[in-house]
């Protein structure tokens, strides 16, 4: 892959720089989606790994553990797993959310059925455990093990947040930390740990991966009501329709009068939503300065990912994440 | 637990022998499905845990581990790993069946709804993994990490299978390995690695776990057409309805004749049954003694548990693991 550097966008440059490994990677993943008995799991499988996505999560484990001086093979492996485990999770959140679209395809849940869905992502977390315990490298085991844990029990919680208005900031960090930034984090610090890195770049990359992940998400929440300069569209509000607690809701919940109070218990607490009462809730939030709070939070989260960076060698790979985790704000900026 | 040892059941003098161990794993267990942040997790997971179950799995990790002389507190994380991947199992299967019951209460699809027995399965899958990892012995990661992938291709096999009546016997094995022999397996074969024993006992205790489960799930199969002496009752039948394709069928069908295979393919095949069809399938499972067949076969594989056992140390334990492959097939002896 060609670029010109000076315009090219942060995952596009190391997409280009890890293009070699990101190739075995793809190889290894193709490798272990296949199944001897079951063609319907490579199915399944293609049909989402095929749709594309940026491969983000792959790419900084690559990214992490060359940084850090990697240079075995291992790396290539804990890169496919935490494509795996996101292909999974992907599986599974469309059953869970009943969708019908994921990049810009019919969902795996509505061309086959739920069933294969719940099944073949099952096979492709048990196919993750498999890739991850191959590098024999007990730490990245826990550090994977872990984000698993921390993956699924954000799911719940998400799911038995939603609707529920007294949803404090705690619970959403916990949600989108589940959601978003454990892998994330599992990602780069377990490339930092196969390079056998000490406790200090380990800990400043399990920060940065955190923090873009967060920061990642907060993007994503904001967006859905058009972002910090608030050009509601028809992409926007599906959060609102869906009841989700976002950060822009739980912070003008926070400054809510009993009128305003009243109106999020009807339209998120019962769901008992009619017209205009999205223009409504997007009025209130800007009337509270929610969105504007919730763009300065992501930007605190992606400018601590840049600043966990510091302490790590000087590097072309240390500026494509730089520039990563500004490219994750700019939408909002 | 104090027992009249000449009539109690193999798993009941199992339980008694390891009672200690045992209260172990369920305090581990309780501990482990505990939940910071979603007591949705707890909750589903206490519906099915405490609804009992005889607890064969991780009776056999501590069965295989004390046999094989292990003294350390390892076997008590192993034996609560393969108890939450076979409760996760079951959750999930509850969804992908649209099951109602399960050991005689209501299931959790059904009590609270199939997103919470999705994810708290995904969740109790994460944190078997993590459990694995903690006695930190890369060869038992292995087994377990590949039994999980087996397990996975079993259910998506045994999903597209069913009604198909070409169904190989072939295909037949490797849904039950993946449905029960893999767990088995993985159980005993594990407590013999974690103890550091050598590859004779490992793989003999590998092939009492096969043997045993699929011995178990022939059984099973079995019972669903009444047993060998094919007493069909009301708790008969729902295989064919469900139009799986289970050993007696695939004997059956393999010695069909132009009308026979006509019948299966409209009762399984096409799903058209009506009165009195699931008379006509036992009549002709008789003709072609694919029930007396079926029950050989459960017979053979638990002979093959047995005679594993033989190079074992001579033990109560081993005692126990022998009657038990016997006690598992008295039901159709």
């Amino acid at each position: 892959m060609s670029l010109d550097h000076a315009s090219a966008k942060p995952h596009e440059r190391l997409a280009a720089h890890l293009e070699a490994e990101m190739g075995a990677v793809d190889q290894l993943i193709r490798e272990r989606m296949a199944s001897r008995h079951a063609p319907r799991i490579p199915e399944v499988t293609a049909h989402l790994i095929d749709a594309g996505g940026k491969r983000i999560r792959p790419m900084l484990t690559l990214a992490a553990a060359n940084l850090c001086g990697y240079e075995g093979e291992g790396h290539i492996k804990l890169a496919a797993t935490v494509e795996f485990i996101h292909t999974a999770t992907l599986l599974h959140d469309d059953v869970v959310d009943e969708s019908n679209q994921r990049r810009g395809r019919p969902t795996a849940n509505l061309l086959w059925d739920n069933k294969s869905s719940v099944l073949v992502g099952d096979y492709l977390f048990a196919r993750a455990f498999q890739l991850m315990v191959e590098p024999q490298n007990l730490d990245v085991l826990e550090i994977l093990s872990n984000a698993a844990a921390t993956i699924a029990e954000g799911e719940v919680l998400q799911m038995t947040a939603a609707m529920d208005i007294t949803t404090s900031e705690d619970t959403y960090m916990q949600v989108i930390r589940g959601k978003t930034a454990a892998l994330f984090q599992a990602a780069t610090e377990s490339g930092a740990v196969l390079a056998g890195r000490g406790d200090a770049d380990r800990e400043a990359l399990a920060q940065y991966g955190d923090a873009l992940g967060v920061s990642f998400q907060i993007v994503d929440d904001l967006l859905d009501w058009g972002g910090a300069s608030g050009a509601m569209g028809k992409n926007t509000g599906d959060d609102f329709r869906e009841r989700k607690m976002t950060l822009p809701v739980i912070r003008a919940i926070a400054k809510a009068d009993a009128t305003e109070r009243e109106f999020w218990a009807r339209t998120i607490g019962r769901g008992d939503q009619g017209e205009g009462d999205l223009e409504q809730a997007f009025a209130i939030l800007t009337r509270h300065d929610a969105l504007e709070e919730t763009r300065v939070e992501a930007l605190r989260f992606a400018d601590h990912a840049k600043t966990s960076l510091a302490s790590l060698p000087d590097h072309p790979l240390r500026e494509m994440m730089r520039d990563l985790a500004d490219y994750v704000v700019e939408r909002i900026a």
